[in-house]
């Protein structure tokens, strides 16, 4: 069976976020005051096949531990739905 | 009042991902089998100071617009909660 899934990969906190302080640094010379603690993160979406729910989770996470996310300095969260619904 | 925001950054469908191509080229010759559709996004996340939340999300997707997507080739999603909330 098919399953969506969604990897949500963010830094750790504690782990310097270049991108999202530069933007946060750009943002009142360009006229937008307000906002602060940004931080940039990424997302990984794919079609995986597996038996049940539970084995397409426990894939997802071995690929994320293996080589979509480096675990030192990231977090991933994954997120399974059945079939080919968007997330 | 502050809001937490998260936007969600995807490649328009029919723009070229070569990321997520090279990851899905990848997989089957790591040992993973079955991973289809292999697609890689950006979040942001962070915090705005705003009267609303009406106007929480009208400013966080000017700031998309202005900024932080490239509306030619991304989507952005803006999602808004208040408070301190993760997203």
């Amino acid at each position: 069976m098919k399953y969506t899934v969604l990897v949500d990969v963010r830094l750790r906190s504690g782990i310097a976020d270049p991108a999202g302080a530069t933007i946060e640094r750009a943002l009142p010379a360009l006229g937008y005051e307000g906002v602060s603690g940004v931080s940039v993160g990424k997302t990984i979406r794919f079609t995986i096949e597996a038996a049940d729910k539970k084995q397409a989770i426990s894939h997802s996470e071995d690929l994320c531990g293996a080589f979509l996310t480096n675990p030192v300095i990231e977090d991933a969260e994954v997120t399974v739905v059945p079939g080919g619904d968007d997330l």
